[in-house]
């Protein structure tokens, strides 16, 4: 018997249709395989074919030569651009504004063989402080009210290079889905005078059907109503409602989790594409008692999805229980 | 430069990426080619591979015989399922209900190497008479708050078999982006005591840029802030809220509308694969002064959609004035 089950942050109702349960080994799809090219831009060397770099972790050679562990450049093709003004008009009964904002790539490893799974923990690591200097930096600009920070992993996520990279866009609006997990979370402390996400995270520790993985400092799991198959989260235990104010052994912590958790999604879904997502509060606001920040990673499995993209309703073939349960038990020699 | 547009009903924000410009032949995507199959279900002497019809336009023909033009029969494996009771329960801080719903296939010819667009007018009426006797039939179960009326066309748009057909859910809930443009329209007519989409349709009669076709009852037309390059609303001039409502004179030119628009698609973006959904009011509300009933049709010509997924943030590479203009312009013989 299919399943209507409500996200409790967002509202939002979803399918899980049981009868149709599709396990991992039912999914057609192409696994990720990284090919090499003669010339890739994002390969030490080729430092020239980018834009000039804004932060690099190098030992001591310098700006724009190779001897990096980590580069972060403007994207060369940028969804938004820095510019003087942020005018907003009208246009009839429409709004618009410029397109003012800043769109950048964080190239995570000179070896274009790598996945972000196969890399050290410790060079993870540095993703995530990369990450974290550059949200601080650019939130002095008082005009950027949000930054995105994402992974496209492999063409059917949407990569357009395969040299191992994320993208950060800082834009002058905060995106719909973000405002609206915002919105459910405030709804919900006002009612419960409770953070949401930390009582997810008690209640899924007291089921633990949905728990993937648990350190010290996360907790990774199904969730409830998810969209996707093997949608999964990564909710950080000690409540903070931005990203960039996670400490020191949190990061630490947050790089041996992404690695476990990317490669039992590569063991058990046989390297597949995915997309992350780093949920964090707006970040001109203070920190807020009701809102949690968390990651979100979704594997690419199904092509269905042209449905799903015009109506906001979602019908998902395998249970969180399920999902949970195949990347529990995937053991990583 | 680019820009950031808002979509009126809603107050979703998009990137119209210009620098990105995309033109009808940049997209790679693959034309939906019909290659018949040795059984199809779906095909006239094959009726006993489906679930008995639950509806079927015949000329005296026996039920689950050949000799139809248009069959509807149960989804086979359904989403969701008509059972007895609606329970809505809880688990912890979460809420779910059982799966009640019905899904059904609206078969939409006889002819298993045509495709919508390819279907005579009068053949494609019959599709939106049969919408219509579905929903005037399924609205009289009273747990069904929502009937989403689809189509998925070609495999990338999800569609699992190529016979060309329509689908239908009867839910016990109202998704939640149907409720956002109900809630976003209520709003607007809160504040100017007009219907937004009336609204629109004036404004964009009299800049003209993003009409792709007009009839005495429909204008067709390239949104404001689309979502996707070449995604594409069809208005009905006259206000009503529920398509089922809709007059004979209407539903007649729906269908020729419709058909040329596909063909415009067809031949401007090489057979792409689609999808349209139908917006609709909820069906057991009455007639709403706010809310405008409309089809929307979205091509799918790119993979690039991981990241949107996460975060319900736009960047569509190709402007509704440019996506208008092909269209508008596309000549069929």
């Amino acid at each position: 018997m299919p399943e209507l089950r409500k996200d409790p942050v967002t509202g939002r109702w979803v399918i899980i249709a049981t009868d149709r349960a599709r396990r991992p080994s039912d999914f057609r799809r192409e696994p990720v395989r990284i090919h090499g090219l003669p010339v890739c831009p994002f390969c030490p060397g080729q430092e020239q074919k980018t834009p000039p770099e804004i932060l690099a972790y190098r030992n001591g050679s310098p700006a724009n030569s190779p001897g990096w562990s980590l580069r972060v450049v403007p994207n060369k093709f940028p969804a938004l651009r820095v510019e003087e003004n942020l005018d907003r008009t009208g246009e009839g009964l429409y709004d618009k504004m410029n397109g003012v904002g800043a769109h950048e790539v964080i190239i995570e490893s000179p070896d274009h063989q790598s996945t972000l799974a196969a890399l050290p923990e410790k060079q993870i690591e540095e993703l995530f402080w990369a990450f974290r200097d550059r949200i601080l930096d650019l939130r002095n600009d008082r005009r950027f009210r949000y930054i995105l920070v994402f992974k496209n992993h492999g063409e059917a996520a949407g990569a357009s290079l395969e040299h191992t990279h994320s993208q950060l866009i800082a834009m002058p609006v905060v995106p719909k889905f973000v405002q609206e997990e915002i919105d459910g979370a405030r709804r919900y402390y006002e009612f419960k005078e409770r953070c949401i996400f930390c009582d997810i995270l008690r209640q899924e520790a007291a089921v633990g059907e949905r728990i993937i993985l648990e350190t010290d400092s996360f907790a990774v799991i199904a969730p409830y109503a998810p969209r996707f198959p093997f949608e999964t989260w990564i909710l950080p235990r000690r409540h903070g409602s931005h990203f960039e104010s996670a400490e020191p052994p949190e990061v630490q912590d947050l790089a041996r989790v992404v690695r476990l958790l990317l490669r039992k999604i590569d063991k058990v879904l046989e390297s597949p594409a995915y997309n992350f997502v780093l949920h964090s509060a707006p970040v001109q606001e203070g920190s807020m008692t009701y809102y949690h920040w968390h990651m979100e990673v979704i594997p690419k499995l199904s092509k269905v999805a042209g449905f799903e993209w015009g109506t906001g309703f979602y019908i998902n073939p395998t249970s969180p229980e399920e999902s949970a349960r195949y990347l529990r038990e995937a053991r990583l020699v």
